[in-house]
């Protein structure tokens, strides 16, 4: 494998808690599988006064925490830690850039990195303007001598409005190529999976599409609430936080054409695709094709849990929605009229993400005396947790005389592959950026273009009052109305899980 | 379920092993699920002399061993063991079947099966033109009063033209839709099962073609000799004693058409319509598309293991094959140029049946770095037996960096399902010919074409003899130049189990 150039990993928001329990982490596991340039550092930036040896001290908790790899052996420890630089100083303030610079490029000239740099905004979105234009206007943007790569942690605007903002300030100072918007939820190995789920197979290929596909549903839910979160999930909602960005991907990656090459224009080509493919939900349908709901006290296994309403710094007149279902259109050759339909929620029964297409009947109901059989068809289960894998759910005889069908399960278990090492989301994505590949990077155009898809509903919430918000008790599946959003005879949402383990938290595929 | 009409089921040859071991505990196993009508009778015939009771006696020990329900409820027993007869008579001679008919319609008076008859021939295939004769002259085959229903067992004929005399003598005694061609594999649950699988799934019939197949690969292996039935197997070998018969059936299932029903007459027309597009193997053309083997001496497991001349009643210049390999094409829309390979033997490693459909790799390689991918393609195995099940072979990501691909397995397992009852093959196919079902029985135009096409393959081993028997080690999977049949780059047959367990007679799916 290829190894990155030499470079300096400039993280700014180095004290918080992304830095401490993902980025750091993930790049000690990066070094111990010597994955690192010969030349590499990290600089930690933030207003909090440190030294490097106490960051070093902070950052070595973290990975002894958090990361994959094991830190007993000292000399790859020390040797890692060694790497670690913080620099303290106000990232607001144009005017401490300078001082900054400096004491950047001496880090560069003392490391040998070659004036490669990669910036990772781990700090609050209000930074998202000010940090590059503040680089920018130091020179530190231009790729001159050595790249020079920033990474934006999402959210990636607020609405199409505030998305079309950012990108805008964002490509005034870098270019599209250097920009990397960083989405965990891309760096997860089933996730990956889809693309090679897809186009590895011969076999399934041919049934992707119109003809043989009846419609599509995706799923991520969670069997927990808000937590001590509420103040943030108050401005955010199951829209923003989930289907805005992790949803419509997972859509993306169902619905997208094959493409050409195996690299970052052209997958990302095929998914912006399929976002500019959307059939715009207009306002006056949002209530017909969107189902949203918040979660009210209830009793789950015989214990109360609060509802949305009463969580800490959350109104107690809230309307953010902590569950949405919705049915949405792709409108081209491929998935013309075919449904996809996409839920999801907090303070569900489980935690599962999965992805079920739903093949059509057979033609000629050659089984058919026995009612139930009409109504099954084969469906292809793509879990991406937990317990990731496929399963294919398929007609068999039934035992005994004559010849009638039954469903039956086919299935495969990620966890039954050798048990190779998987890397984390971020240390996947963080090596991907060391080697400029961008594949797994949301691009500017395709976040857009997600935006503009969701607008006119958060439109229609804003203005039509008539719109409600369905209460639904925690530890269901959302609102009852989300049922009728599939309107066809016999056809329900899956639910996976009914029977749940006694912890209530775990789903087998 | 509808039971049948009431009648008497006369076997021929009812002093044999097969009515024995098989016949008379699969009507019992029918009668214990009520599924005989209320009156009924089986009446066996001999030349040996038994008493009632003799036979009586003798079955019920018969029962006791093989049959698969429980046989201590001495009521329901002792309720079977009176519905059973015996008559001893010279079934060759046909001045004794006066004598016949008059009892078998005596116990027909007293039993009121209202001269509702099936006729078992479970007699040496010497006998199947002669009863049948001697019946009809006794006016005994005609359906004027009660239905009369003639099993055979096979072989039926031992090439195209002994087929053909005996077609035309049985049908000069009975009509086609009276004569039940009886083959216990095609009673088999597994095999029936090939039907449902593949037309109760929406996504398996858009693959099965031209397309996406590649090749079809078809193995029945037995890994034990021919022991004690030497002298019987010199007179048949390995393509008349399952190529003709079985492996083409299996063939024909995989092949066919949709039928338009699911009955006798629309599933048997599309089963004869594959063997009539069987592309004819021309004699000069036997060398290069059939292998022949027989097993020599070897070790199995450190045990020394005869040879096939070297058993008993085998001719020590035997040339008799124990083993076929052959390339065959079907020449219709569907399959044109799609090779089917097909192999069955003795004394192979194991004993497994099952249908491999290789599927054709991707138009494109996205995932083809890895040199290996590309020769991996989708495979879906159908295990007939043991371990009866599916297994689908397709390409995951391997997980890490990049986008590699791997193959890995997902299978169902029938014995997954609920334990249900699994009828034996000769209950299934004695109630289907009870209720007048032929579906699961050979039809004699297709058994006629299923000669045809192997005939000019006798005859080129009969005058061409240049044409070698090669010699394979007991234990191996056959001669070597078997795997030159299939001529393209990368692909062998399939060895299911390298690794077997320690018996050397069992095979995971």
């Amino acid at each position: 494998m290829n190894k990155p150039k030499n470079h300096i990993l400039v993280i700014f928001g180095a004290s918080g808690d992304l830095t401490y329990r993902k980025l750091v982490p993930a790049v000690f596991d990066l070094h111990h599988q010597k994955l690192l340039p010969k030349h590499f550092a990290i600089l930690g930036l933030g207003r909090t006064q440190l030294e490097n040896k106490e960051f070093r001290t902070k950052m070595e908790k973290g990975i002894k925490e958090f990361a994959l790899h094991k830190t007993d052996n000292t000399e790859i420890l020390n040797d890692f830690l060694d790497k670690l630089f913080y620099y303290s100083f106000d990232t607001k303030s144009a005017a401490e850039y300078k001082g900054f610079k400096e004491h950047l490029l001496q880090l560069d000239q003392s490391c040998g990195t070659e004036q490669n740099f990669i910036y990772y905004l781990a700090t609050p979105p209000s930074m998202y303007e000010i940090i590059p234009a503040h680089l920018s206007a130091q020179d530190l943007g231009n790729e001159n001598h050595g790249f020079k790569r920033l990474i934006v942690e999402k959210p990636f605007g607020y609405d199409l409005k505030t998305a079309k903002k950012l990108n805008k300030s964002l490509l005034h100072n870098f270019e599209e190529e250097q920009i990397y918007r960083i989405d965990h939820y891309l760096g997860k190995e089933t996730v990956q999976n889809l693309l090679v789920t897809r186009f590895a197979n011969g076999i399934f290929e041919p049934l992707w599409n119109r003809n043989y596909i009846h419609h599509v549903e995706i799923t991520s839910s969670e069997s927990i609430g808000v937590g001590n979160r509420g103040g943030y999930y108050e401005g955010s909602g199951a829209m923003r936080d989930m289907v805005q960005n992790h949803l419509l991907l997972l859509a993306g990656l169902v619905a997208m054409e094959p493409p050409a090459l195996i690299d970052s224009t052209s997958i990302r080509n095929e998914i912006a695709k399929v976002f500019h493919s959307l059939r715009p939900i207009k306002e006056e349908d949002v209530a017909k094709q969107v189902v949203r709901g918040q979660y009210i006290a209830s009793k789950i296994k015989g214990k109360d849990v609060k509802g949305y309403r009463d969580e800490t710094g959350v109104d107690p007149n809230s309307r953010t929605e902590t569950f949405v279902a919705m049915k949405l259109f792709i409108d081209n050759w491929r998935w013309a009229d075919v449904p996809f339909y996409i839920r999801t929620g907090k303070m569900l029964p489980t935690r599962v993400t999965e992805i079920v297409i739903h093949f059509k009947a057979t033609p000629h109901h050659l089984f058919a005396k026995d009612e139930n059989i009409v109504k099954q068809h084969n469906q292809l289960v793509i879990r991406i947790q937990p317990d990731e894998g496929l399963l294919l759910k398929f007609g068999m005889k039934v035992p005994g005389a004559g010849f009638k069908a039954q469903n039956v399960n086919m299935d495969f278990h990620y966890s039954e592959l050798a048990e190779t090492y998987v890397p984390s989301a971020y240390e996947r994505l963080l090596l991907d950026c060391m080697l400029g590949d961008s594949t797994l990077y949301h691009r500017g155009d395709a976040v857009e273009a997600a935006w503009k898809f969701v607008d006119p509903i958060f439109n229609a919430w804003e203005h039509d009052s008539s719109i409600k918000v369905h209460g639904y008790p925690a530890g269901s599946w959302g609102p009852d109305v989300s049922d009728d959003l599939i309107t066809e005879k016999d056809i329900t949402w899956r639910y996976p899980c009914k029977n749940l383990s006694d912890d209530g938290n775990y789903c087998e595929l």
